[in-house]
């Protein structure tokens, strides 16, 4: 007899599918864990298994979808605070590379297969879209948990990520231009210009003026000003990273890698912002999940179809990121390409837009709902076993995501 | 131009409204922070001002309702981890004094005024059951920065706030029976019977339980082990409290008692923990200061009703509770009477219960409104005042919601 708090919304049906997320993906995470698979991808799976598509426990909705985008929103502030800009700067030009090369290949792809299964211009146009940007929150849960956001490789894929977030919607843009008939040069360009001058400006000067004001927030009141200012800051730059017409992950990360200096020695704000980041990614990986639709496979045309478009997102993604980084070894190259392939929620969204405009089919939708999702639950294994050499050399596990304060700390001060 | 993630909600609008409501709850607790007011008054006066009387900035919906609740939740988790149970049953006799005077009087109060004000029978029982409810998570949060959530009358308050809305529910159940004109004393005596089961059992059994349980959460595989079994339990427990019929945040609390003395020394999970508190709790407070109706002003007999029902609710609570507390010292027992004045979320529950079932009119839901509104500012700077003495005393501040890792803090381990 839930009385109380029943109100515009039925808070207490939420709360019970926002506890049977969590449980399942706690639970997963524990199961892969102890099979020496990933836990983002038992966690996924969480989400295959108690969405529609299985036992239909709980099914996406609006209030899960917001926790779930700011759930990967923390998880790239996160990852930003432990990213010096200097570090990205270094490996720029390696990371242009990979971005645009990871983008090319999986959109040529995408077109051809498109058409060649009957698509029509504009229907080919999106799957190509859908196919290009790559959903880095999960590399980043990975790599985070091994504690390799630091190594070189690492940083060439969370600025080729940045990079292909801009080109995918310079392309998503043009796409939807031509699919409704009227491409204005002028506006595309300006599109792009606007998230290219809002990204460069903020990886620019945002680390030198918090640089700067971070040490008056000493004289702030307020409780814990550090971490509370750091959350305004997130929220605001994934805010404006929308309206200028980049994902929200964006602004996140910048938000993160502008305190990354600043704040490099504050253990207490990490600590604080991985409780956020532990309690909300598993909605986002479980939204993941319950995404699929296994219907799918009902129609064996369209199981084909599926696969093909996986393996082809698979291949142009590892290829084309993996050349992109020429001239670095090959594990190196295989590290970057595989850690490009998941492309997760942002896939998803494309292919939505395009069924929102009418120009995908469901066929067309399904299937890349399929890839979107079997990439993210392929990449995981795939990075692990291509990293772990890096994480037996260095012995740096644990140290980023999952910082550790040892469980009989004592307070100081 | 917010093209990705444009999906059935629209991302871009519930995000920025998220950033403002951020912004501005900790912009005035700076504020507030400076003029020596509790910074919990600045956050509720936040969001009158953004919120639809004011500038209109934001508006109530879904998706902060439920941020709101889980914020709350989180707040009475993160109280319940630093209260055992034992520090509870030791004043349990004088909680459930405090707790069923402080329904009694403001009840009756508020039944006399509504039919005095000509509201018929059911009308006015709603309003005194809307007067009945303390929402202890203003109190909690003010005691817990102050690092006092461990001394006798904060006890006292907790333990008096469980019974309270046990209470609370069988008063609403009746109400609701009432109104509708069918009363079933077997379905009221089981509504009763299970909220004071389930609480009992939690309480009692629920520590031992965890205590034997936690040494072996050392052996998972998953990452942060304590603190994710502490979220699954306490979502969990808050809807179980949830279909049991009192309040999740009831549930939530006995999560945390259950976990305090098994987790007593664990840092860190109080760290994480407090990190989603201090995320969330804005949205709560916010949310609260949102639902005030200013346009209730325009008509001068609800402003003289809402300054009845309002003055009533204070001192009804404060004498109601404070005689509970009869055979403590003077400030002791004013302690006790001010800590349990803030309604809030809970007082506007039962009058959106009253409004649904078409048995409150207009003028008495503003009243009720305003009221629930009105006690949340007004408790904490009379909690401040009349508890400051004992930090001065004691000198724990800031060691409970607050706990403060030195900023330079180096890892261990």
């Amino acid at each position: 007899m839930p009385i109380f708090f029943a109100a515009a919304i039925d808070h207490s049906s939420v709360i019970l599918s926002l506890f049977i997320m969590l449980a399942a993906a706690k639970l997963m995470a524990e199961v892969f864990e102890r099979l020496r698979q990933p836990a983002v991808v038992g966690e996924i799976l969480a989400g295959v298994v108690i969405g529609p598509s299985l036992l239909g426990w709980v099914a996406p909705s609006d209030v899960i979808s917001i926790l779930a985008e700011i759930g990967v929103i923390f998880l790239l502030f996160t990852v930003g605070l432990e990213t010096k800009p200097q570090a990205i700067f270094k490996v720029g030009k390696r990371a242009v590379m990979v971005g645009v090369l990871g983008v090319i290949l999986p959109f040529v792809a995408g077109y051809f297969i498109a058409a060649a299964w009957g698509g029509s211009f504009a229907e080919a146009m999106f799957i190509g879209a859908a196919m290009v940007a790559t959903s880095v929150g999960i590399t980043a849960r990975v790599l985070g948990g091994m504690g390799l956001l630091d190594i070189e490789t690492s940083r060439i894929i969370l600025g080729a990520a940045v990079i292909d977030d801009i080109l995918g919607l310079i392309i998503l843009s043009l796409v939807s231009a031509v699919s409704q008939g009227s491409v204005s040069y002028v506006g595309l360009a300006e599109t792009a210009g606007a998230a290219i001058l809002f990204t460069l400006f903020v990886a620019l000067i945002g680390s030198r003026i918090m640089n700067r004001l971070v040490p008056s927030f000493e004289r702030l009141r307020l409780s814990k000003p550090f971490f509370n200012i750091g959350l305004v800051l997130c929220l605001g730059l994934s805010v404006a990273s929308i309206y200028v017409g980049v994902a929200a992950i964006i602004g996140a990360f910048l938000a993160g890698m502008a305190l990354a200096e600043a704040t490099e020695k504050n253990h207490k704000m990490h600590n604080l912002t991985s409780g956020i980041t532990e309690f909300l990614v598993p909605f986002f990986l479980v939204n993941i999940g319950m995404q699929l639709d296994l219907s799918v496979f009902r129609d064996t045309s369209v199981i084909a179809l599926a696969i093909i478009i996986t393996l082809a997102a698979v291949v142009t993604k590892f290829v084309g990121c993996g050349l992109g980084a020429w001239g670095m070894s090959r594990r190196e190259m295989a590290q970057i390409g595989v850690g490009m392939i998941p492309r997760g929620e942002v896939g998803i969204v494309v292919a939505q837009i395009g069924l929102g405009l009418g120009v995908i089919s469901g066929h067309f939708f399904a299937s890349v709902l399929f890839m979107a999702v079997a990439t993210t639950l392929i990449a995981p294994p795939l990075i692990k076993i291509l990293y772990s050499e890096d994480r037996d050399n260095d012995g740096t596990e644990d140290v980023v995501l999952d910082i550790d304060i040892s469980e009989d700390y004592t307070r100081i001060g």
